[in-house]
């Protein structure tokens, strides 16, 4: 079976589905892996790299010649018009902002793998590219408000007196927020860090982090996730936030409700308190941000209450691709990965019985397999979305 | 006595050679602080936070009123001019690239203070602002290179394969480059280094890093800094040098010999051998730069000589205005150190029986104190000037 690796045409995303390392693991497994010329320069991968590793490079990829389609951001509708009934497709498919593209695949009546819908199960683990990607989310947040602070991070004890270290809090404690709070640990700041769910504690001091308790209502979500919170609750956690917020030197962002918003933390108000310097990274900026007036992209200076200066606020956009050479790595590995559990002798054939295929499909067989994306389509289509 | 703190001219100088904190260390001393307003706004000071010390902010410094004057950068030859017969200086004189600068303190009869020219002996550490602002420079050079390097610094074991760390290698063990080491090594790279003098082997392990060694006869210098090395003796260490710059995923360069240009370690040879994506700083640049090619102040792209991609070359230009909060933090206090070594109930009275003043003296009482500045600038003069 023909494997087609494409070269991603969003301006900004750097990354590819599949590396030279990856294209040895499907040809071991019996696939025929064809690339698309150019696809790995921005991580690092020149064509040699890939016809060295067995690969075919092509100058344009296809469609109706392939049997497997790997990308790395959500298909157009247009490209996924183009591909085969029966071609099974493995990449990131934003499901729930991307209702044009579902339809068009289950149209096109392609076996189509959401990695956002992996299950968070050990097994998978290998193959969850949310998690791979917020680990370099997590370390480059780090590395953008370190570059962008006007002071070090680390404690210094120099014959001209003593340098603090820097003060670093870290809003959301899932894999890219627990990244984070290591890495701006390794660079030497006291790091304090909150979530909503109180079971991160352990994980935040694990870390080398401060957790930070609120007075409220302990709120738990599905598959180490959060969920939304009412606004009342919402308005409460800002105000307890408030006086930690003005204390920080560096905030970090990082809460994310898959397939919403991302929830506003912050406001204005609580930014404009913080002392002149001080870098706020939102690395929800691209969701709508957890920081009232992020841009995504964009740094923007935010004047202080008290007049002496500006907070630096910070809307990340693509972050797993300004490293893309690492992120690739993962990403890779979770595609083949995926792939290689569905392959037996040369062929890819998803066992729908096993919980990871049936649980990361999005499309199969004309139909929207997974559930709540079908019953968010069917909605807006009879006129009652909620969105 | 009367001592101006002035707002630096120079574009992309953000430092500020007074901090509120300095200032009530000078008014406890007994002297009066005029600072320029606007003087500390880039390292996050207010006016008000300089009035609130005990300083009074004027619009413009008037030089005729002053009997000290604080600067970060070299004064302009015609600023020099303005000065008093007597008033005293206390700042950055670089007096072998700007011997017009000198000439003219020396003919305005000012008492100037290089801080480059403060001895390194114990004594002179809270004076020592080569070594401060190297201190900033060396923990920067490491987030220049981690923010455009496109993989990880750290090793991570992950559920989608295990990351191996990235190979940094520090050319220079000074102050700038065992901070490097030291940084680098936080952020978990694995980190080797290589100076000319054998002596530093120790302090480079004692940060963590390997040092390299090449089979070389030692060089030593003066005062911790190395001198220049035979022209064959810098071909063979680049070609000994080679193997270890190709197998280095970032290389930092830190090389500088004061009063010269800085020694050319590494050619673009060496650089095309490195692997596409590989990132070289060059800390030097400003003064020549350690590495062929290298432009002050810009990314270049090398490519690569297998063809595969680019390597970024940087050349890194007014370093410690990059972070000029803690920059200024010590500049400034070993800025107020000097002056407090100089004075007694209230005047600064310099005592040039001690060894450390009459080390940083410049120029006074219309003469050259300096004897290798007085030198050099009388051989211009008679045009027999070596540069």
């Amino acid at each position: 079976m023909r494997v087609g690796i494409r070269r991603e045409p969003l301006p900004g995303e750097r990354r590819v589905a599949a590396t030279p390392e990856t294209v040895t693991q499907l040809t071991a497994l019996g696939l025929e892996v064809q690339v698309e010329s150019g696809a790995g320069i921005a991580s690092g991968h020149g064509d040699a790299a890939y016809t060295d590793a067995g690969a075919t490079v092509v100058p344009h990829l296809n469609a109706g010649d392939l049997d497997v389609y790997c990308h790395v951001r959500p298909l157009a509708p247009e490209s996924a018009a183009t591909l085969r009934p029966g071609t099974v497709t493995v990449g990131l498919a934003s499901p729930a902002s991307e209702p044009a593209t579902v339809s068009a695949l289950a149209a096109a009546g392609v076996t189509a793998f959401a990695l956002e819908l992996v299950p968070r199960i050990s097994r998978a683990q290998s193959m969850d590219a949310l998690t791979s990607q917020s680990l370099v989310s997590g370390y480059r947040v780090v590395l953008e408000a370190a570059i962008r602070f006007p002071r070090f991070f680390p404690l210094y004890m120099t014959a001209a007196g003593t340098i603090p270290p820097a003060r670093v809090l870290v809003l959301g404690a899932g894999v890219a927020g627990l990244q984070a709070i290591a890495t701006a640990k390794r660079l030497g700041a006291r790091v304090s860090a909150y979530d909503v769910r109180p079971a991160s504690a352990d994980e935040v001091t694990s870390m080398g982090g401060t957790f930070v308790n609120l007075d409220l209502d302990a709120v738990e979500g599905t598959g180490g996730y959060a969920r939304e919170l009412s606004e009342d609750r919402a308005v409460r956690q800002r105000d307890l936030l408030a006086p930690y917020v003005a204390a920080a030197d560096v905030m970090i962002t990082t809460a994310a409700i898959p397939g919403r918003a991302a929830p506003l933390l912050v406001t204005h108000d609580m930014v404009a308190a913080m002392r002149p310097g001080s870098v706020v990274i939102d690395l929800a900026a691209e969701t709508g941000g957890n920081v009232e007036g992020v841009v995504a992209g964009r740094d923007t200076p935010v004047p202080t209450r008290a007049g002496d200066g500006t907070v630096t606020l910070v809307g990340m956009k693509d972050a797993p691709s300004t490293m893309p050479a690492d992120a690739s790595r993962l990403f890779a590995k979770n595609v083949a990965n995926l792939l290689a559990l569905m392959t037996r002798d040369g062929q890819v054939t998803p066992d729908f019985t096993d919980e990871v295929v049936a649980g990361a499909c999005l499309t199969h067989d004309g139909t929207i397999r997974h559930e709540p994306t079908a019953a968010a389509i069917s909605a807006a289509a009879a006129g009652t979305g909620e969105n």
